[in-house]
């Protein structure tokens, strides 16, 4: 058998993000054949996510090679690095050159603040649409993963599971996405059906913004009121 | 309103363990109010997990308080630990006094060389079942997660987040984790069906033995064929 093509994908963390944002398409990239994975900082020292899980990147932008995908999830304290110029360089220079620019949950709002989502449809964290759509020129809609050209976008947290495959199958077949699928025995069940807001209704949602506001300086906004 | 009731959590964490087990329940008991979450190791220094993640624990065995959750995961390289008298030594003196003993994947294994799970229903992750069964009384059965009076247990890898969502309603009540649900838009839509060895197929199932025996000294059986 041939060597699998050699794919370089980088997952951009920093301080306050979400840590099952990336933890999900990290898990599932890492089973991926020929992969090379960078986990991208501006510096090596330990990130502190949002629910206080301590990460250690092993890239930095300065070292980073050109990518194949770039990737980048949200996080309760994504305000304090969004606007960064450092960080937006880095994702306008990897724009240039990556075959697909990827983001989940209120990661979007990192591609679209770097112009990147620019005419693109795109998904994002429920309590996020309102913010991202009057952005930038992004078209946020309502669905889990959305493939749009090159641009592969996930929406909150959790769909970042379903995103990776996506973008296993993209990158590697469907027969390896479904491969992993069966590694990570994702063949989901969840106890309650309050995933979104539809199913959770407009009480539990305001609720779940108020306690989101509160840990976050991120403006939320009910999208089924 | 009254102070929530205090949860003193702890996961314990260990070289060559798949990061998602952990992360998934981590980010959910995150979120949990009143919350005390420990990331418990012999020592404070990075751990790679198996998908080359770099994590910090926070808490050595030697510092950790009494918990009332004790919860671990599987790991392609958890027979390096397993056995170890050091850490077994550790699980027996939690759970002589935690509230819940839990595990993720073929975490399980843990739980059951400790003989914590002796005359206990568990789940673990499927290509672990058949090894897990012949040992320690444990009664392994396909389910995704199993609740028998005190022991609370996930199959493999992204089950930890229905585990999850499961462990934070008996803590907490059915409204938290129905908000924590909705937080995390866990409202899964996996692009394909091969989540489980019986959706997978027997080939498919084969082929996914063949890489994690590859990857790991652990020994996995196919529960389908």
């Amino acid at each position: 058998m041939p060597a699998p093509q050699k794919h370089v994908i980088g997952l951009v963390f920093y301080p306050g993000m979400t840590s099952l944002d990336m933890v999900g398409p990290h898990q599932v990239f890492g089973a991926l054949p020929g992969v090379e994975l960078h986990r991208i900082w501006k510096t090596l020292a330990p990130i502190t996510c949002d629910d206080g899980l301590v990460i250690v990147p092993d890239t930095t932008f300065s070292t980073c090679p050109p990518l194949d995908v770039i990737c980048v999830g949200g996080g309760l304290e994504q305000r304090a690095v969004v606007d960064d110029p450092e960080v937006l360089d880095f994702f306008h220079k990897q724009g240039k050159t990556a075959r697909f620019i990827t983001s989940v949950c209120s990661g979007a709002e990192f591609l679209a603040k770097a112009g990147l989502l620019e005419g693109y449809r795109a998904a994002t964290h429920w309590g996020m649409r309102e913010q991202l759509m009057t952005n930038q020129g992004v078209e946020i809609v309502n669905e889990r993963v959305v493939v749009d050209r090159n641009r592969i976008t996930g929406g909150g947290v959790t769909a970042g599971i379903d995103f990776g495959l996506t973008v296993a199958s993209i990158l590697c077949g469907e027969e390896t996405a479904k491969m992993i699928q069966l590694l990570l025995e994702y063949d989901p069940a969840p106890p309650f059906d309050a995933g979104s807001p539809e199913k959770a209704g407009p009480e539990l949602v305001e609720k779940a913004i108020a306690l989101m506001q509160q840990m976050s300086s991120l403006e939320f906004a009910n999208p089924v009121r």
